[in-house]
């Protein structure tokens, strides 16, 4: 065995082929392959239907239903690539695609997350991965600034404000709802000791719109914790009277309000709380408000969108993900907290295996999230920072928001329709409007939804508020354009014509 | 404005520039400097120092604290890998890197990701990607049959059994204690009726061992669940006996047991509970067996492995993470159940905006995770699996089994050295054995390891188990080999030397 005794060694051994998967011959000529992919994957978007023409179980006659022993080489795969993938895909970033809420992508997230991947390296402490810890603190001060947070969030300007890395909104919901919940609990255990935590468990109660995400009534069920879902004005918005009322009738029935989770831009119909009036509420009842801006908050790059964020001083934490509308891949969603303690101190376990002699100067980031230990997620965030720049990234939300007016625009001249909602930013909510009776209303919404999606020229998804049902057309796919914009609208008119001309015919209208 | 009135417009128009942070000549530049950035990278494993030479807060002098506004070229970030990411890097795939357990990576992983990456599709539920759905729940049967799991969990094979990506061994863990916690709290309402949830709440109690992960403690105080760590026998197992022990003291008590966590393969010691015998006590009691294979599952792709996890049949829930050993990138930790239903139904909720024509009779994996949406997770086990094989996994793990115990024979002709703990998979546990007395025997090897770690020539990490502190040398980087096991062991050899040298001098020994 060819060694030598040096406890330094450095040496240019070829690592084995068996421990990379392939030869680094087969590596470069495979990411060459992939890179030409992606770029005329790019290419194939515009107009490419959306929605797959699959049915559930497509999948169980392409592929074996036991796995190969033996490696098979790459030409096999990547004949695959569109014969199995791209057969069952939903193209989330095709110019027919405006379904959900846009998706975050760009080259220079995808070339990151190439290094990100090779050096595969795990954050569950400083020590573990010291650039990985300190890059996010870095990156998330750039984003706190450019999305205009004030300096109490940021950690390089006002300690205790801390911003750390989420898989998604849901669980930076879940991590804060928890975090408050043991917060309040300690204060209460010594202000009642004879009282158990269950019992004064048994009289918390949390706050949210009816209309915020799904994900804030899980929580609460994980949490354990009654969900008061709250009404909203003719703004879809939650307001400082709206929340008063609640409390003051949940405090006579002796309850405890310790979180409100307030929202800028619903899922539903991008309505904005009033974080300005909950968050007085809050600061005089000692209520954790945390702010989920999880789409919205990206735009609050351009200076004209922040009024929607009027008020964001006064909450705890603060809810935005860049993996949304921030050209970054998922997963990057960013919670801010103002007092990092109440975070870092909730669920903090320190086994000796993750000890480190640094760990009482070193946030350690694992404490903060449910993973232990993490990728290295930042790094896409720094490339996009340094690659696209803040004016860019201003620029994708600028022509967004153009588009999504544009199509606002467009609907307006068609009196069978209405623009339900006002165009915030770059959803668009449309209906049919043939009736005063909202059942009837939502009977030919419903139908024209169906033959839309059914006829896969565009993908859109539906909601419903304050009994009005909807067509949501979210903006923002990277082949998304002015022709785009128009494509849909004349596929949703020719639709509608065609349902009104079986009505005629049918005599019901 | 060239516009077609057709519904169906499919046209080839260049994807703006802006709208993917780079033109596709840059993209296709920087793409090929990243996969020969990545192969060099490889190269420079072999005798690369794992730990870095920085302090807490060395990346404030190396980046500004203002995000950038305008766009900077590639050729600046890339001189800034080596200037400032790799300054700050922990090389987990080093043959310096000992620390904690090995993560996984592989070329075909990395591709994979790339192409996840580019579709940036977002799975949160059938329809908004079914081949994203479709393909996790393909390649999680086969990893269930290449890991040997029983039918039971293979949803191929039986249903209910049902796999699903979660982000990590941690979020398995917290899933499935709040699935179990829901399940219980359900039969008792309907038992007690005239309990309250918070009643009954607070008599739940969970079991682990006192070795398990510290992720099974923290789902618990999430939870709000009483954990009831268990002692462990001379093998560092949980029994049968023990667990029925504390059962039966916690049921005198008035309390419920509902939920037991064992592991195989614990953090601090690669040692295995005895799920056959713990199985059994949780079927007699109605109690959630879930079990943590995070790191050893990966080996049970070697059927003489398998032995490990005898009784596995009885359990109701099974994490083995593919991101710590089997050549997939983080995040992939996966978790079966026995009855996806458990899981499923937990905390289900259904906005408007996420049903689709297809949800009654699919599995939507949002339902079964923290996260709403998540990335494409499965494209990179599929992957691995066809350009690997199983087979190419099996040499994976053998070699470094293979290697751990190479290891092993080295200490054993070292009279100073004890192996703390038989070599199961791929951990060697070791001390300096010089006293009787534990503290003393701490002491030494606290400072052995200190001036190890501080040397930076290899990278370790303790850990503690019934009074024995200990050094663990867990082997599996992509860049080791027996040169590295052999170096590794030189260095500690080395600095094992210097201490008694010292002591001989001070006349301390």
């Amino acid at each position: 065995m060819p060694f030598s005794n040096e406890g330094d060694r450095v040496g240019h051994d070829e690592i084995k082929t068996s421990r990379m998967g392939m030869s680094e011959d087969d590596f470069r000529n495979a990411a060459n392959e992939m890179s030409e992919y992606i770029i005329s994957y790019y290419k194939s978007l515009n107009g490419r239907q959306a929605i797959p023409s699959v049915t559930p179980g497509f999948l169980t006659d392409l592929l074996p239903k036991d796995p190969p022993n033996r490696p098979e080489n790459w030409e096999k795969i990547f004949v695959d690539l569109e014969k199995v993938v791209m057969k069952g895909m939903t193209h989330w970033q095709s110019s027919n695609f405006f379904a959900y809420f846009p998706t975050g992508t760009s080259y220079p997230s995808i070339l990151a997350d190439m290094l990100s991947n090779a050096v595969s390296s795990v954050d569950l402490s400083w020590a573990s991965s010291p650039i990985s810890t300190e890059m996010e603190a870095t990156v998330l001060g750039w984003l706190g600034q450019a999305i205009g947070l004030p300096d109490c969030f940021i950690h390089s300007k006002v300690g205790p404000g801390y911003g750390v890395i989420q898989g998604s909104a849901s669980e930076a919901t879940l991590m804060t709802l928890l975090a408050a919940r043991s917060k309040t609990l300690s204060l209460l255990s010594n202000k009642y000791p004879e009282k158990s935590q269950y019992e004064l468990l048994s009289k918390l109660v949390a706050y949210s719109s009816k209309y915020s995400h799904s994900s804030v009534e899980r929580a609460c069920l994980m949490g354990m914790v009654q969900l008061h879902k709250l009404p909203v004005d003719e703004n879809i918005s939650v307001t400082k009277k709206i929340l008063e009322e609640a409390i003051k009738i949940d405090m006579e029935n002796g309850k405890i309000p310790f979180y409100v989770c307030a929202t800028l831009g619903t899922t539903s119909c991008v309505s904005f709380d009033d974080v300005s009036g909950i968050g007085e509420v809050c600061a005089e009842n000692d209520i954790w408000l945390h702010v989920d801006a999880a789409y919205a908050g990206c735009s609050f790059v351009c200076q004209e969108f922040r009024h929607h964020m009027k008020g964001i001083e006064m909450a705890s934490s603060f809810n935005c993900s860049p993996h949304k509308w921030l050209m970054v891949n998922t997963d990057c969603s960013v919670l801010w907290v103002k007092n990092n303690k109440d975070l870092l101190e909730a669920f903090k376990m320190q086994p000796e295996y993750a000890r480190h002699p640094e760990d009482d100067i070193t946030i350690d980031h694992r404490h903060m999230r449910v993973a232990f230990g993490c990728r290295f997620r930042s790094l896409k965030l720094w490339f996009v920072f340094r690659l696209i720049g803040v004016d860019g990234l201003k620029q994708k939300i600028r022509d967004d928001v153009k588009m999504a007016k544009l199509f606002e625009t467009y609907v307006k001249k068609d009196k069978r329709f209405e623009v339900v909602f006002p165009v915030h930013l770059s959803l668009v909510c449309i209906r049919l409007a043939v009736s005063e009776d909202s059942k009837v209303n939502k009977g030919i919404n419903v139908e024209l939804l169906k033959r839309i999606n059914q006829a896969k020229e565009i993908y859109l998804v539906p909601s419903e508020v304050e009994d009005v049902y909807f067509l949501r057309i979210s903006v923002g796919t990277v082949a998304c354009d002015e022709n785009a914009i128009k494509n849909c609208w004349n596929v949703i008119q020719k639709h509608a014509d065609l349902i009104f001309r079986n009505s005629l015919e049918n005599g019901s209208m």
